[in-house]
């Protein structure tokens, strides 16, 4: 019997979220489907993040639990062989201290939002981020983001449907980076804490992206998180353009990999 | 009535191909009903790259003769609308002289080939790459590519359905870009000729992979163009990771836009 940590790259579009559905395709389902067909039997994984519908992972974590004693890369082949043909892939596998958690025991999430602003509609990153067709000034969009660093009641930027017991949460990190693409640009907003709200990222993203667009000016950010009233958020904007990118432990259970 | 140039992007994956098919789904087929829906009747426009099925596209170029005097920008937002939802882009349109070509007055194609190296299998590049499970030496295949540049006969790395009268071509240039990618490597060829033969770029790249994963000598690859037989050829790499990047022209028309 032992406990395997799994570092788990998908894409979000097929699945009605990571978390197990009864009659909905989810990523944890994809991976206990894998997993039973090495060990017959249920078996139940926890993720460090539970993405929603259409978000995608680069770097999402889970452990399981297995009665016999994996080799950690034939057990990761062996999942990726059964996984075919979902986009999910185990990336590494490790074997962890009996109670190691991949959720309890995270001490920070590292999300990437990717923001496509162009004319013209995408079509190799169509599912992979949000296109608006207007300019987007990265500038103001960084500098409106920096009134949310820091620990705050992120009443304003969460889902009505969280179910976290506070509100207060400290974001570590919002940046902005620009890069060129095809035909426009491309925004890439790096968020990094010790956890999140539901929701928190589409909207702080949805409400940046009005700064970027000259609708709201910067300052407006600041008085939205003050006002600390969901009515105050700007729209929160879609899944396909969010990726959970990567997870941190006290110890990198993947440093060896 | 009006000459207009069109730069096109394109997911090659639903598409038998550029070239219009009586009973297959085609990039040409797909553009020209989306003219017909602005002008009624037929038309028939000519690319700078009959690219092949699956093949992607950044940068295509295609002109069209229209009725109509059309404000160039105008034109490509109507070609988008009627293009939804196929995942092809006008990225650009300008009116150009009536004696202007495609094809015939391209002086350069630029071609792409992304390869991806890692064990577990992609899915964010799915249908964008191609994907081998081995480690590879971007040094070898860069020094092994430099045997093919310049002019010379091409007729190992051809296809035997190759139309061209003459398997004498020119390559500019062969790089080899390497970038980390999650859990793995990402090669990037960029290859540039005036003009290229059937197959040239999907058996070269399928033919350097063979010495970037050391089952082939870097000398092979001289000796293969010397032998001047498809028979010395490595295998030809599948079509998903081509993409027809730029075409040059004396002047860029789209120098403006």
């Amino acid at each position: 019997m032992g406990r395997y940590a799994l570092k788990i790259e998908y894409d979000g579009a097929p699945f009605a979220g990571w978390q197990r559905q009864a009659d909905q395709p989810s990523v944890q389902g994809a991976v206990e489907a894998a997993l039973a067909r090495l060990e017959p039997g249920e078996h139940r994984i926890a993720a460090a993040g539970r993405t929603d519908a259409g978000v995608h992972a680069l770097g999402q974590v889970a452990h399981a639990d297995l009665v016999k004693d994996w080799e950690p890369f034939r057990l990761s082949e062996a999942l990726n062989w059964h996984l075919k043909p979902s986009p999910v892939a185990i990336l590494d596998a490790v074997e962890v201290a009996p109670d190691w958690h991949a959720r309890f025991s995270a001490v920070e999430r590292q999300y990437l939002f990717r923001l496509v602003a162009r004319r013209a509609p995408v079509t190799h990153l169509a599912g992979a981020a949000w296109q608006v067709r207007h300019p987007l000034d990265a500038r103001a969009m960084e500098e409106a983001a920096q009134a949310l660093v820091g620990r705050h009641d992120f009443t304003t930027f969460r889902s009505v449907m969280c179910q976290a017991e506070s509100p207060v949460k400290t974001l570590d990190e919002i940046r902005v980076e620009e890069r060129e693409i095809n035909g426009g640009a491309e925004y890439r907003f790096h968020v990094r804490a010790r956890s999140f709200l539901h929701n928190q990222v589409r909207s702080i993203v949805g409400t940046l992206e009005r700064v970027g667009a000259g609708s709201w000016p910067p300052s407006r950010v600041a008085e939205a998180l003050a006002a600390k009233d969901r009515a105050a958020c700007g729209p929160v904007c879609p899944p396909q353009g969010l990726y959970l990118a990567n997870v941190r432990y006290p110890a990198d259970p993947f440093a060896s990999g």
